[in-house]
């Protein structure tokens, strides 16, 4: 059985989904804070609850799992500096209770969304695996303790994953969140106010993920014998896009969007790219869809959900 | 008026009755999880609690601090797999706490007893500041999380020093500790037992700063005007001393002393010095006293002891 945190999120559900239809069984946990009952696949036992509190973990007892894929937590740089403690709990303290539940119950595979932020703001781009680590906002630094713990934890038995996700975008992404993931925001402030605000430059730029191919990946780490106790893999399509080519490419499909620069928020990262070099040799893995493509799709589902 | 949190500790303490002798008026908390009322300077003003805990912290308002001192906090990283939330709560929770209240009063200077422990094993020593971060402790994750979280948090009105600590050793160091401390724990079996346990290996090397030493940086940093934002700096007296060196000091002054050889503790470290340029360069602090009369000054205030 596959426990999958966060599972009614946009990441956490889109893998839940592809699982659930590769014939996995699934649990999942989620506490309904930005995701949706909805999202949930049906055939999954839910636990709901905050990861981050001992009793939510507790439960877990009852069940025989053999691999976590821990996707749930607080995404948003901003959000964390509103509330520090919160942030922590839910990005740092969720992976040692599931850390101390893994040990104890013989878990044999971790898989960890962890994310690009860890690296903070670098000349030398692309990113690699080993580039130093700056994180600039408080989400960041309960990332990268994550990613220690589950190093730490690691061994011969228990075989862990961190995924540095760049910024994942498609189909399913909460437009209702204006707080977390750059292009569901501008896409949503397009389709109902057609105006964009652009919180910083506009010639920041991201690596752009589609989700599917971020499904792509869970799917194989979760199919695949891990041979290292411990590994840290970029989930980028490895080229840079400026967020005024977001926004041109939202223009292409919905026509004239008025665009208002503002101020920036505290810990953004003005721009990175990463290398996906890792994850293509040791798994064969390569991103199938280009932004241009992406958006496009995105757009077409984000204008039957009105 | 100068916090000091772990003022009831072994490094807090020392601290705390030098800046008093300066004429520094000082504001001091602690939990007395392993530190002593007794070590506590006569003239300071106490809140007794838990800088983990937020109602610790909120009884600061009461006070006009200009600088925090953060020397509290769960020290030993074997400790730190026993109790790993109650370990992330002393170690990390009470960084952002502490920021969030230097924040909010306009506090001006934040100095922060981080650990060598960061580092974790490296081939090239000794370690500078620049060295990679790869910690192999629960303890030294949450050690690492709060430079990070200082970082963020300093600025120009906020000026921020994370000292790496490396074995601080000497007069005042808590003997019934037997979890925290390499030289207080031999020294402490060695007078109790006349045998020596070592946990791990005796070829194993560290690097001693005596306690005085640790004393006059802190000194230096309160009274000097920073220049940067944010600093990281190692104190370390930058030679390695091997476990059986140490060993064979004590014995030079106590006579003979069986030694046991025992089983590592998960996460040490096998062997680490430190670079001291920098804190050499900036502030021409150089550390005044070697191991070899260290550890004599030591074992002479231990045998006052019993």
């Amino acid at each position: 059985m596959i426990l999958i945190t966060g599972a009614a999120g946009f990441i956490g559900s889109a893998i839940a989904h592809s699982l659930n239809n590769l014939g996995f069984k699934t649990l999942t946990i989620d506490n309904f804070s930005t995701g949706y009952r909805s999202n949930l696949p049906k055939n999954t036992i839910l636990i709901e609850g905050d990861c981050g509190d001992p009793e939510t973990i507790s439960q877990l007892q009852n069940y025989n799992v053999d691999t976590i894929l821990h996707f749930a937590g607080q995404s948003s740089g901003e959000v964390s500096f509103n509330d520090p403690l919160a942030d922590q709990k839910s990005n740092t303290t969720s992976t040692l209770l599931l850390l101390n539940y893994a040990k104890l119950k013989g878990i044999r595979k971790f898989i960890y969304a962890s994310s690009m932020s860890v690296y903070g703001d670098h000349e030398n781009l692309p990113v690699t695996e080993e580039s130093v680590t700056m994180p600039k906002s408080l989400y960041a630094v309960g990332k990268l303790a994550s990613e220690h713990y589950l190093n730490i934890y690691s061994n011969s038995d228990l075989k862990v994953v961190s995924l540095r996700l760049f910024n994942v975008y498609g189909p399913g992404q909460n437009l209702a969140n204006l707080k977390q993931g750059m292009l569901s925001i501008y896409l949503a402030q397009a389709l109902k106010d057609g105006q964009i605000k652009v919180k910083g430059s506009l010639e920041r730029f991201r690596d752009l993920v589609y989700i599917d191919d971020v499904v792509e990946v869970v799917s194989l780490l979760v199919t695949t014998d891990l041979s290292n106790p411990y590994s840290v893999y970029n989930v980028a399509n490895a080229y840079p896009v400026k967020v005024k080519e977001m926004i041109t490419s939202i223009k292409a499909v919905l026509g004239n969007i008025s665009v208002k620069e503002i101020e920036g928020t505290q810990g953004d990262q003005f721009g990175i790219f990463g290398s996906n070099y890792s994850l293509m040799k040791d798994f064969g893995w390569k991103p199938k869809i280009k932004h241009i493509t992406g958006i496009k799709k995105m757009i077409a589902w984000a204008q039957n959900q009105r």
